[in-house]
């Protein structure tokens, strides 16, 4: 059960793409932008555009559009990018790599400060720059990484086990990528990403546009 | 524009974590599972799992619930993944490696059956027994891999690029892992996978759940 009510998570999820747009509007160089022509760029209706910008506290004007570089700061503002955050991984195998290279986490203010793994092999290197640690000392590394946030990329095998080891550690949220719904204790916030999410998305738009 | 009226995209997002936890019910022995215990797993409210499955067709009874073994076949049916398709991926570095060791997508019949890399050391090579030919290639072998669509996990400096030769290599449909609003002729479906949406949700989780 949620203690606060959290403001509509589908528009949260659009947010991304929303500044994608409208930064890239900022680098040509304009100042105001229409919902239209956003709407036009991610293939959204007007309205949800609006609707969905609505949640940052910015109107546009009519005839003129929204101010660019204020959406910006309202975007960023409203999902706390405006202030750095860390996080560590779980995990140092392919996946946990492409995220430490992922180019979007640094343009919005997400570190990933360390890994962890129990493969003997991976410990003690470093992934573009970022230390991987034994997954045994994370008791005593987290308190100096200054990371509440984790972003388990172990095998679904392990992934309950893994995750009741790091809350004891103290991780208080965690960015789930295995297939596992975790259990874990009140307070806790697990997000859970699944890549099958867009691959049944996928599949609708395949079969309704392309009738196969 | 789009063509045809899709049905709600974010309540087909929802379909694979349905699965997961009707799957589990299904492997317990269970023949019926409520929508209250759906959306406790989920964390959702029960009319919400209630309205997202009745686009499957299939309808709780009163203190009864869903019928487990239909509910999954609809969404399987729903999702056309009771169909097996094929995928091809663009690039062949770690995100590809993670995407196809990815232990989903077999799981909802989706078999990634040959990448494609301009890295010499790359080509030739195989990544879990799945071949990676040159970029060049690509036109020549793609009627054989009977797939029209593409994973693009490419830099996002050459994702454009890209994009429109594998286009015209005769791929009708893009998973786009980059971070670049791809222009493709009308007709060609791209789906866009931002991580930083799941990053979005999760900020203003942790702010407004944990105050931080």
């Amino acid at each position: 059960m949620r203690m606060t009510k959290l403001p509509s998570l589908p528009t949260i999820r659009r947010l991304p793409s929303y500044l994608h747009v409208i930064e890239n509007a900022h680098r040509e160089g304009l100042k105001f932008i229409s919902g239209t022509v956003i709407a036009e760029e991610l293939d959204l209706e007007p309205i949800q555009v609006r609707k969905d910008l609505a949640i940052t506290g910015i109107v546009g004007k009519p005839r003129i559009g929204f101010p660019v570089a204020e959406l910006i700061r309202a975007i960023y503002s409203f999902l706390y990018w405006n202030q750095d955050h860390r996080a560590i991984v779980i995990g140092a195998g392919n996946l946990a790599t492409a995220l430490m290279r992922y180019p979007e986490f640094p343009k919005r203010g997400l570190t990933l400060v360390a890994a962890f793994d129990v493969d003997p092999i991976k410990v003690g290197r470093s992934i573009n720059g970022t230390p991987v640690y034994s997954l045994d000392e994370i008791g005593r590394r987290l308190p100096a990484l200054q990371s509440s946030l984790a972003i388990l990329t172990v095998p679904s095998s392990c992934a309950q086990d893994v995750a009741e080891l790091i809350i004891e550690a103290g991780v208080t949220a965690i960015w789930n990528f295995t297939n596992v719904e975790l259990k874990v204790p009140a307070g806790v916030i697990v997000q859970k990403e699944d890549l099958s999410s867009g691959y049944a998305v996928l599949s609708v738009k395949m079969r309704e546009l392309h009738g196969k």
